[in-house]
C-alpha cells in the first residue's frame, strides 16, 4: 500500500480558495492602503457594544466554551422566536454545511445543488465522496423545477443559497413552498441564508416560518456578513428538533468559541446596528449600480451585499487587474466557472467611489 | 424511507460529554463561587499580553480570518523550528482529531486506540462508521506492544494520548520509537500532546524530532491547556509535508478564528508565562498529592495538570458528590468505563486547599 493514502473523495479535492487576506496582498504587492471588496465582508465591522463586551470575557478565556451555547441560544430565541432545541451552532456556517453532509450523506448517496451556487456545497459533497448532482442554473439563479426533477432515490441533501452567492439572486417563500411540495420528506433541504439580513423584499422568509411548515428544511444564518463578525467564526441553523438532535451528535463538542458566543449575544441585541448596516448597504449599492450603468458595465440586480458584474472574459480579467493595481481586491469567478463575471462587495461609500474611479480609467 | 435518516455511524453516536460550564452549574444548584476542576483548564488563564492585544484586533473583526494562518505559523516556526508547510491549524485539537479521521479513514477501515484514552478518539471513529479497535490498557497506560499487535490490514490510524487523559501517564521517546518500528508506514500514528507542556521528563519528545524520524507521525499541540486559552479554540499539528498537504484539503477554509490566531501569536511569544504556569502546576500538584497521601486516597503519579484518583465506585461517587456540594466540580469517569476513578484538575493553591478541606470531611 502506498504511503498514507487519503480517502477517495479527499485525494481529488481542491480546497476552497478564500479571498486573499489584506495582509497577504500587502506582502505580495508591497502596498499598503488596500481596499478588500472580495469576500462580502461588512465594511462597517461589528457593533461597538460587542467590542466593549470582549474585555470582560477575557478573564474567563482559560475556560472551555459552553459547547451547547445555552445563553446564545436564549438570545436567538428571544430575537427570532425559534426554540432552543431547534438551534445548532457552527464554527461559521461553513462548519454547519460540513456537518449537514456528514450527518445525512454517505458515499453511496447524492447531493443536489445548483450551478453557480456557493462553492462549498461541491466541496463538502466531494469530501465524503458522495455523488454531486449540479443542476444547470437559469439566468444565474436556481432552476427549482430542474432541481426537483434531478432528485434521485439516493439523494439525501439539497443545498440552496438564498440569496445566492455569487449571483445575488433570491427566492421567494412561495417559490420555496412549490419546490418543497415536489421533494420527498426524507430529503433534507438546506436554505443557506448567509446574506438573509440584506434582503428587503417582503416575500422572503423573514420570519423563519418555513421550518414550521417543512420539518426537512434547515435554515442557516451567519454572523459573518451583516453582523460584521467574520473573524470570530459563528453561524447557526434552525431545523426541526429531530434534525437538530442529529446535528448535535455530529458537531464538535466545542465547535464555537467563547468570545464568538459572547460577541454574538451582544451583536444580536443591537439590531439598530443591523438596520444601519443594511440601510447603508442598500444606499451604497444603489449608488454603485447607478455608476456601473453610466459606465455601461452590466450587472445583475443584487439582493445581497455585493454586485455581480457580467462582462466578457477579457474585460472581467482587465477590470480585476486594474482594480488590483489600484489596491482594490475583488473576486474573479473562474472557480465558479464564470470567468466573464466579477463579484464586488459593497464597501463604504469611499471604497465604492475609489472603485468607480478606477473603473472609469479603463473605459 | 424513514424521515431524514442519519448516516449509520452517526445514528448510534453518543456525543462527547464536556464538563459542565460554571454558569450551567450555578443555574442548576442556585450557587455562586463555584470551583471548576473538571476540564483540566489553566486556573491562571492566559498571558496578560494576550489580553492587551485583543482590543487592537477587534477593529478588523469584520474580516475573514487568514485561513492559512500565515503569521501564526511563522510564530510557531520561530518558537519550535517546525516548517511552515508541516503545520496545520485546528479549531481546537478536537477539530484536528476529526480531520485526521476524515482524511485517512473510510467506513471500510479501522482505527486503533487504547482503553481509557481520550474519549474523542472513539467518537471520531464512530462518526465515520469505521471499525474501532480498543486495546486493553496496562496499568491505566497505553500497552504499546498490544497496540502494535492489534493493527490489521485495514488499519489506517492509531491514536495515542501522550500524556494520557484521563490517567496522566506518559510515554518516552524511546517507547514511541519502538512502537513505530513495528507499525507499517502507511498507518498514521497521532501523538496527541494536549498536555505536552506540563511534562518535565527529559525522555519526552520536547523537540518535536519524532516527525523528522517518522513521516507517518502527526504530533498535536493545543492552546487550551498550559497556554490558558481553552475559550478561543486553537490547536495545531506537525506532520510531514505530504500528510500536512492532505490535512489542508480536509480542514474548513476558515476553521480557526482571527482572535484566536492573534492571541496565540502573543501567547507563544510569552514563554515566561508558560514557565510560570507549569512551575506552579508542579508545585500545587505535589502539595495536593501529598495531602491525598495523608488522607489515604490513592492516585496515579501524573505528568499533566490533573490528578487521577483510584478508589472504589462508592467512594468515587461519594467524593464527587461531597465536592459538588462544596461547589467544586471534578470529573467522574463513568464514560471512560472507570466508575471507581476521578479526575481532578490542578487549580490554584486556594482551589486545592478548598478541595482537600472538603475531602477531609468525608474521611
Amino acid at each position: 500500500m502506498s504511503f498514507a493514502p487519503a480517502n477517495e473523495g479527499i485525494a481529488k479535492l481542491k480546497p476552497y480558495q478564500p479571498g486573499k487576506p489584506i495582509s497577504e496582498l500587502e506582502r505580495e504587492l508591497g502596498m499598503t492602503d488596500i481596499v478588500k471588496l472580495a469576500s462580502n465582508e461588512n465594511p462597517l465591522g461589528c457593533s461597538d457594544k460587542v467590542k466593549e463586551a470582549v474585555a470582560a470575557e477575557l478573564a474567563e478565556i482559560g475556560r472551555y466554551p459552553d459547547g451547547g451555547g445555552f445563553i446564545l441560544k436564549d438570545q436567538i430565541h428571544a430575537q427570532f422566536g425559534v426554540a432552543h432545541d431547534c438551534i445548532t451552532l457552527g464554527n461559521g456556517s461553513n462548519d454547519l454545511l460540513e456537518i449537514f453532509a456528514r450527518a445525512f450523506v454517505s458515499d453511496k448517496d447524492s447531493v443536489v445543488y445548483s450551478q453557480h451556487a456557493f462553492a462549498v456545497y461541491a466541496l463538502v459533497t466531494q469530501a465524503i465522496n458522495a455523488e454531486a448532482i449540479e443542476v444547470p442554473a437559469q439566468g444565474f439563479s436556481h432552476d427549482l423545477d430542474a432541481m426537483a426533477a434531478a432528485i434521485k432515490d439516493n439523494t439525501k441533501l439539497v443545498f440552496i443559497a438564498n440569496p445566492n452567492n455569487p449571483s445575488g439572486t433570491y427566492l421567494s417563500k412561495k417559490e420555496i413552498r412549490e419546490l418543497m411540495s415536489k421533494i420527498p420528506r426524507h430529503v433534507i433541504v438546506v436554505l443557506d441564508g448567509a446574506y438573509a439580513e440584506y434582503v428587503m423584499e417582503k416575500d422572503y422568509d423573514v420570519d423563519f416560518s418555513l421550518v414550521k411548515e417543512f420539518d426537512n428544511i434547515i435554515l442557516t444564518r451567519t454572523f459573518s456578513k451583516a453582523y460584521g463578525l467574520a473573524g470570530i467564526r459563528l453561524g447557526w441553523c434552525y431545523a426541526s428538533p429531530r434534525v437538530a438532535s442529529i446535528l448535535s451528535r455530529v458537531k464538535g463538542p466545542f465547535n464555537t468559541n467563547s468570545l464568538a458566543q459572547h460577541m454574538a449575544i451582544i451583536a444580536l441585541n443591537d439590531q439598530d446596528h443591523i438596520k444601519m448596516v443594511t440601510g447603508q448597504n442598500k444606499k451604497n449599492k444603489e449608488w454603485f449600480e447607478g455608476e456601473l450603468t453610466k459606465l455601461d458595465i452590466k450587472f445583475l440586480p443584487s439582493y445581497a451585499n455585493f454586485s455581480f458584474i457580467k462582462s466578457t472574459k477579457t474585460d472581467a480579467a482587465k477590470m480585476s487587474e486594474t482594480l488590483l493595481e489600484n489596491g482594490i481586491i475583488v473576486r474573479q469567478l473562474d472557480s465558479y466557472n464564470l470567468p466573464h463575471c466579477l463579484r464586488i462587495t459593497i464597501g463604504t461609500m469611499e471604497d465604492m467611489k475609489k472603485t468607480i474611479k478606477a473603473l472609469e480609467n479603463i473605459s
